[in-house]
């Protein structure tokens, strides 16, 4: 290593202080800088070396404004310098097994794509540290997953490819750094064996973690406001007996207000919505030819 | 951010020259070291920062030869100073989300398998980044996913739990400098669009990757030789039509060696072995009340 030492502690004290970066300046980045990045990434981890994946480098406006409606929609998307898409490939070992007359289905196979998926992190991870470290912001986007299909089909991905995630890259705006709370470490890290802790202390971890935004009013007019108690009663239902379902809706009707654990599984992670997000994902990875259940039924 | 962006160069060329070490001296790694590489893979992105992981430290030696055994038995592990065991922890969610009257199944979503497993690997992969900079060597193993239900019992991990990768740290032993080789950027990075190589630009970037390792022969006993034809009939099966996998292993028996894309795909990742593997994982997070394939089946 070509790295003094005693340059790691600044680098980890830096890193503690990053933030998943949403507003962007309009200056760009040095394409020399992005592909540095994208170098780096490249010789990260990758189990049994098999790198099974590729990077998208997109920088083209309309393709940008595509990718923001397909990964959900967020406007940083689009307003970002550079967005890298990391996708899962076995095109080329598809091809090269054939012409080495070997064994080959780790497209059709669970635990290939658990692998692979770490795999594609590790790479993207190495490039979103450097980013940071060279004074760039980014964020993940997760959203691409349940519209692969689409997202294969605007960026040309041929069958064996599909993609894992995204990576939104530029100059931070001022004031961009938004930095999240986090569980407290107790919660997070344990010696030798895991530690349980008691339902008190991780009601008041969670507690502390989402006090600021603890309390979402339900919306004043009728036809949204329904829109939300029917979304929650849906969710509600799907995890609880319906006796049980309908006590904790009458609650939230009598608050006028639902709390953030409610929001984010009730809501935003809907139980519902997630459900058919999975089902879209693995319909997008079998029309590209990466069925990850397909050996379990063999 | 407080480094100096100037301080990013050195650190980009010294993560280019990163590698898994499998050698580790006898010196121990400073605790305060650990806690500090960790405190920094917890600041690391997480979706919807939901940090659905836990991260159990293991120093004790009877542990880390079980977890060796558990983890594919590869010596490095027990020989590791520590070992870092990254958990998903949906555990922590679900008392939160009763008490707080929400919904929750997200231990039983695919998305939600994908994106923790994401989240994981991006706290991983930092502490794996801040271990190389920081002078010490590390690797990962993946081999703790087909027996997770036994590494969660060892680690007395509660339901909603479920082991997704293991990392081994320790000071790294004069020549555990094995830097793999790695495909050709131009295979593994476009612009705009994925551009589609053709069959014999695939073939020899390959070719060039495994040209030092490509022949491997068959064992000379007969015994071991007809249990590893076995193996690569075997997986040319689920693979080929009959006539074309027999014609294969008809070849390798003329060669008396098979190449590395067979050996890869035939023998050590073998059609037949992960598919097994595939199924013990699932079945393993069942056990811990985590089955990604639940809300697909209502």
């Amino acid at each position: 290593m070509n790295l003094d030492p005693k340059t790691a502690k600044p680098v980890l004290d830096a890193l503690k202080q990053r933030y998943s970066c949403r507003e962007f300046a309009a200056e760009p980045v040095d394409q020399a800088l992005i592909d540095d990045l994208i170098d780096t990434g490249l010789m990260a981890a990758s189990g049994g070396n098999l790198q099974p994946y590729h990077v998208i480098v997109v920088r083209d406006p309309e393709t940008k404004k595509e990718l923001r409606r397909l990964g959900g929609g967020q406007l940083f998307v689009e307003r970002a310098d550079v967005l890298l898409v990391f996708v899962l490939d076995w095109s080329r070992y598809a091809v090269y097994t054939k012409q080495k007359h070997a064994p080959f289905r780790a497209n059709e196979q669970f635990l290939h794509l658990v692998i692979s998926v770490e795999d594609v992190i590790c790479a993207a991870q190495t490039v979103e540290t450097c980013a940071y470290l060279s004074g760039l912001g980014s964020c993940y986007v997760g959203g691409v997953l349940e519209t692969g299909a689409e997202i294969s089909e605007l960026l040309n991905l041929p069958q064996g490819c599909f993609p894992i995630v995204m990576l939104a890259i530029g100059h931070p705006a001022p004031n961009s750094n938004h930095k999240p709370v986090k569980l407290r470490r107790e919660m997070m890290v344990t010696y030798e064996r895991y530690q349980p802790k008691t339902e008190a202390e991780i009601f008041d971890a969670y507690e502390e973690k989402y006090r600021a935004v603890d309390r979402h009013p339900l919306p004043r007019s009728e036809g949204p406001r329904e829109q939300t108690l029917k979304k929650l009663c849906e969710n509600l239902c799907l995890t609880y007996p319906e006796e049980e379902a309908k006590a904790y809706l009458e609650e939230i009707r009598e608050n006028d207000a639902f709390n953030e654990a409610q929001r984010r599984y009730g809501i935003h992670y809907g139980v519902a919505t997630i459900r058919e997000r999975s089902r879209q994902m693995l319909d997008g990875m079998r029309k590209m030819g990466c069925d990850p259940l397909k050996t379990l039924e063999d």
